[in-house]
């Protein structure tokens, strides 16, 4: 699965910025990737970028309509489809994140058919990946894991990968969740995969690579999440991490989505995920903390962190708010 | 999906015993669920059954042709299929937990769409799961789990059922991989969910229940192996057993598949089970050892379980050799 770039991000009608997030993070975090924002009547989102009809994105060179904003009532609707089917005729594929798949649109599939343009549902894998084999594989992998579900993997995963192209070291962010691949362009719908061939799928997606290179792979779900912990394993053991990054959201009250369970501490999640990753790869290490303070203030957020590298005896930071250096220095 | 019983095992064209092992499964599990056996020219299989023609079966009662026989070459052959047409077309069903798909053979679609007969493919899952709740249920459940693939883990979650049974004790066998599902009708082929609801599809499977009712789920792969760690550790957390049974066979050199892996010890797949089964349900215990001593003699099979009981103070008996009686006996 890949997603000729550079884009034209579609942000239709989207009521605020929250729902344009894809459309944000992919203006964040690959700006060179995207030639302008399309946005219709009633769009209350604003990337900053150039605003750009069809024709004018095709003028500068857009390869694909990136959906970038969350569609209201599970619906597709006729208005964005008829700028579907304007960007299809105009040249451009279609990617999108939307529980409603393209694919399932008769008026896309006809155009996008008669045009030989493709519609792209990261939603669903485009690969027959193959069964894990567990081999050692050349090149670095650094994963993040959670103590929660959404508590800044793929941010940090990003975070990371950004500070190691700036620093001019090789590395790749590996994108296993829809939102991660349309970021980046490709990568692997990791929960849509079928159990068998998860972590072969994450096998695919971090291959060979020169010594020096690292893959940050983005992590998900959490060992300590009823629902998603199978996902989460599959990645510890496909992804064979060299590195391990510890993530976690100081103020969550309770398991996303599962109000019974508390969360587990960060030194529980060390401990368990690099047991389990020293399994395929004994030279594994965690080598930082990673803490969404978001929700706290500079210094509170200092202090926290202070207190867990104290505690831990591991570089702690929050990515966003104090960069990513510390944490890739780790990566030897 | 469930398969409606009884059944007319279909043993083909069975090079041997072991091709055949689905059906003997199916009739040393449940003998009274068989009315009989098919079988071919060129048959070397026989479980023993009465031979039957289609319409002696259905004379018989047979409500589904179960296919009991692995095929050859990946091809279901012409000689098959005739069979299969004639036993739709007198009533049957077809069940099958072959790679090639009933459903993919347009002349069965066609036949069994015309008589409204069903075709299970027993590998693909037929109905939706959750996402799992992670919400305790009532009732008890037992999860075998393994120091590696294939070593005994349905054989020892079928025995303590019968044993259950045997001493009048309410429990139902809950399978999970596509051989279990044959031998009992029911079941969810775990390796086939996509990854996100794993863990619901084995809460779908094990219900909420009478308090002293035990669920003894058949376990899938190892959390030591790098392929299939997933599917295990999915049916740790959407099993939320109260009791675990480490399984184990003792002449195995290497993790199945991946030569570059050496088995872990009984011991430390006890403790990182009981670890994560923990986070689910903190009553949770470990509650026997089940090992596979078919390739011992009667004196090194007693003297090992007499060891490993001594060193891990837990239950230790090889489940077809000598009972399940001591596992059940712990199941309070």
């Amino acid at each position: 699965m890949i997603i000729q770039s550079p884009y034209l991000l579609f942000l239709g009608d989207a009521r605020d910025g929250l729902a344009a997030k894809v459309a944000q993070g992919i203006k964040d975090w690959r700006p060179d990737m995207c030639v302008g924002q399309f946005r219709q009547a009633g769009c209350n989102a604003d990337l900053g970028l150039q605003d750009m009809t069809i024709q004018e994105a095709i003028d500068a060179g857009a390869k694909t309509l990136v959906v970038g904003v969350a569609n209201r009532g599970g619906v597709i609707s006729e208005s964005w489809i008829n700028v579907f089917v304007e960007a299809l005729e105009a040249g451009m594929d279609i990617a999108s994140g939307l529980h409603n798949l393209l694919e399932d649109e008769p008026k896309l599939v006809e155009v996008a058919n008669a045009r030989n343009r493709q519609l792209i549902d990261v939603r669903i894998p485009q690969v027959e990946y193959p069964i894990a084999n567990g081999k050692p594989r050349t090149g670095k992998r650094c994963l993040a894991v959670g103590t929660d579900c959404s508590v800044g993997k793929m941010y940090t995963a990003l975070a990371m990968d950004k500070a190691m192209r700036d620093a001019g070291r090789p590395s790749s962010f590996r994108a296993t969740g829809q939102t991660g691949i349309l970021i980046t362009g490709d990568g692997v719908p990791l929960d849509a995969v079928v159990a068998d061939f998860m972590a072969g799928a994450v096998e695919y997606l971090t291959p060979d690579n020169d010594e020096n290179h690292w893959d940050m792979i983005e992590g998900q779900g959490s060992l300590y999440h009823a629902s998603y912990s199978g996902v989460t394993m599959a990645l510890i053991h496909g992804g064979a991490p060299d590195a391990l990054i510890v993530c976690h959201e100081p103020t969550r009250t309770h398991m996303r989505g599962l109000p019974e369970y508390e969360l587990p501490t960060i030194t529980e999640v060390r401990d368990l995920a690099l047991t389990l990753a020293k399994i395929v790869n004994p030279k594994c290490e965690v080598v930082g903390v990673s803490i969404n303070t978001a929700a706290l203030s500079e210094e509170d957020a200092n202090a926290l962190c202070a207190s867990v590298e104290a505690e831990l005896g591991l570089p702690t930071v929050d990515p966003f708010r104090h960069g990513a250096e510390r944490l890739i220095a780790e990566l030897k």
